[in-house]
């Protein structure tokens, strides 16, 4: 893997990069939507591709794991051409999923022990396998395997936790140095910084994890449930610390404003399910404001689904219509709102890229957000 | 409306033709996607124009006149301009789904009275209403408000059932003769022939809508639970009285064998909900036959979906991976199946027509019959 920064905010963190991988490039600061089971939730691939305009996307080890397995992924050649997606991927390692099982697992030095959501059974998930599970899925960026506290926590639990994923993060990369690569291709390691809302643990992971060496990093344990200054605030203090010629990851985050917010922390990679998610609730998100689909004010405007929008859902179907198949339960409405989301994402980010290329980001941003967060 | 045959088989009553609209050609014999409440569940419009290429779908009356409701589709221009789909439309009635609400609706001469699936709120369909209606929703070709009974049934009701279809067919004539056309184009109104399983009943209802002198011709219930062979009797003493050259439609039918079975009984147009609701089952149809994807038989089957199927998703995704979807409960698989199942129904009536313009059409039917039948 190969970061560049093409361009540096002079006004604030941000930065517009390009990452190269061996399924192509990716230009920085990106989003990447979240194919949880090896798809996108009703988004078709050539959508992904063509319409969203997706540069790589997050697939999730403990669902792969499950479904369809590692056996099967194996026997395909990897993620990549079991799901027909031959741009970059991104596995998480599994720790945020069993972290949200929270009484179904529990935590050791070996790693943890958790029940299938599915049916109940019981698994191990420890470093070792972690690595040997995203190896066979087969993306071009894998997570070490981590452990993660609630916001609020007790000290003492959020410093264990960020201490047992240091250790951890030691057993990962020992596992991917004494273990051949599989499919031809490297995969690259991204460590995660932990250490909850303290900031003497965030910065004291923030160097550990900065003296790793990884070719790109990671913040975790954020985006569930803090505040959003506290989210910005811990941010702010990791990417200090973190090296700068490294990509930065935020794991998780979030809002369209959220993102842009991070951008000008000097993050450059996001993922989130709110896109997918509050689309099929109904909950568009444009350069105006969130729209609730569902609203009666929408049900004769037969304007375009989105004037501003980049992808043909945008300009092939009227507010109207697509409030329509929300009100009538029809699937379709929920394929629309998950194009139209992912595509506004991608589009944010792009957009976030030109004004950090053109040398007003800050000014640009200061303007856009109070839109973004507007109710139509 | 115009339409036109230019070939007939020479061993069925088989004919391939032309029926010219305001909204464009359809080439017969055709299946036509049925797009319950102003959407074709699953698929969306570019995928039916351009991957399923269907020539005329379907819209149901009384799902559209519940949601949006008329007030809604006539301040839109009408449905093809509501749901942005340019080629022709379709209409029923109303009358089947009223009957298929069975304890919730009550029959008069004047008209069906039945309370809203959605809501429970009283309605009245009158073969003027239904027209009225109809009018509204903008269809190319709609159909006669009509009265059906289940088979089996009573004689005496299937008769009377018979004769109130044919005096609404009349009101419904002089409803259209007294209100002008609303959206700029003209509307073909279809009668339908009744008579359930009665020979002696259907050979009157023929030649009385043979006699009532209409730009195309309904067969209604049918596909109703009878056996097949009731089915084919039926459509082939129908057929035999309906006039050659206007085109003539079997109501909401059938399988792929069906379909081919009827196109040489002399029928020209077909709808179902089967391709698309067999698909959200996990049910494929395919030249080669019928596949549960479901089966633990496709789990590490890397193969194209169908090497035969003639839309992107048939070489795009794996039959594994589409198996994968299924078991997983992501909703993509759903989709894919839609889009498969569509594009082929329109690819065997595509087929059809070629063969019976090469002049070989039984021959290749009676080969091609038992193949669709099988199962994978
Ligand atoms: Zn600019
Ligand atoms: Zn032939």
């Amino acid at each position: 893997m190969n970061f560049q920064i093409e361009q540096s905010d002079t006004h604030s963190k941000a930065r517009a990069g390009e990452i190269t991988t061996a399924h192509g490039k990716i230009q920085t600061p990106i989003f990447m939507p979240v194919g949880t089971v090896a798809s996108v939730k009703s988004v078709h691939q050539r959508e992904l591709r063509d319409d969203i305009k997706a540069q790589i996307i997050l697939g999730n080890t403990y669902h792969l794991y499950l479904r369809p397995g590692i056996e099967i992924l194996n026997k395909a050649g990897g993620l990549h051409k079991f799901m027909n997606w031959d741009l970059p991927i991104l596995t998480d390692s599994g720790g945020f999923q069993v972290y949200s099982l929270s009484d179904r697992r529990k935590v050791s030095e070996e790693g943890v022990r958790f029940k299938s959501h599915i049916d109940g059974s019981y698994h191990m998930f420890s470093p070792e396998y972690s690595m040997e599970i995203q190896r066979n899925i087969g993306a071009d960026i894998i997570m070490a395997f981590d452990e993660l506290t609630g916001i609020p926590a007790q000290y003492k639990d959020a410093k264990r936790a960020m201490n047992v994923t240091h250790r951890w993060l030691e057993r990962c990369k020992t596992w991917l140095n004494e273990n051949p690569s599989l499919y031809g291709y490297e995969q690259t390691l991204y460590p995660i910084v932990q250490g909850n809302s303290f900031h003497d643990l965030r910065k004291e992971s923030a160097e550990y994890i900065a003296n790793f060496g990884a070719e790109g990093n990671a913040i975790g344990g954020l985006s569930v449930g803090e505040p959003e200054d506290v989210m910005y605030e811990i941010t702010d203090l990791v990417t200090e610390i973190l090296p700068k010629e490294k990509p930065r990851y935020l794991m998780g985050v979030g809002t369209p404003w959220n993102i842009l917010e991070c951008i000008a922390l000097g993050i450059d990679q996001f993922d989130c399910v709110m896109p997918t998610r509050n689309a099929r609730n109904g909950m568009l998100f444009t350069w105006n404001g969130v729209m609730n689909m569902k609203n009666a004010k929408w049900k004769d405007d037969f304007t375009p689904l989105d004037e501003l929008g980049t992808s043909y859902v945008d300009s092939e179907y009227s507010k109207a219509y697509v409030r329509h198949l929300f009100i009538s339960d029809e699937y379709l409405g929920k394929q629309i709102a998950s194009v139209h989301n992912l595509a506004f994402y991608l589009d944010l980010v792009r957009t976030a890229r030109k004004h950090i290329l053109d040398g007003d980001f800050t000014q640009w941003k200061n303007q856009v957000v109070p839109k973004l967060r507007q109710r139509l």
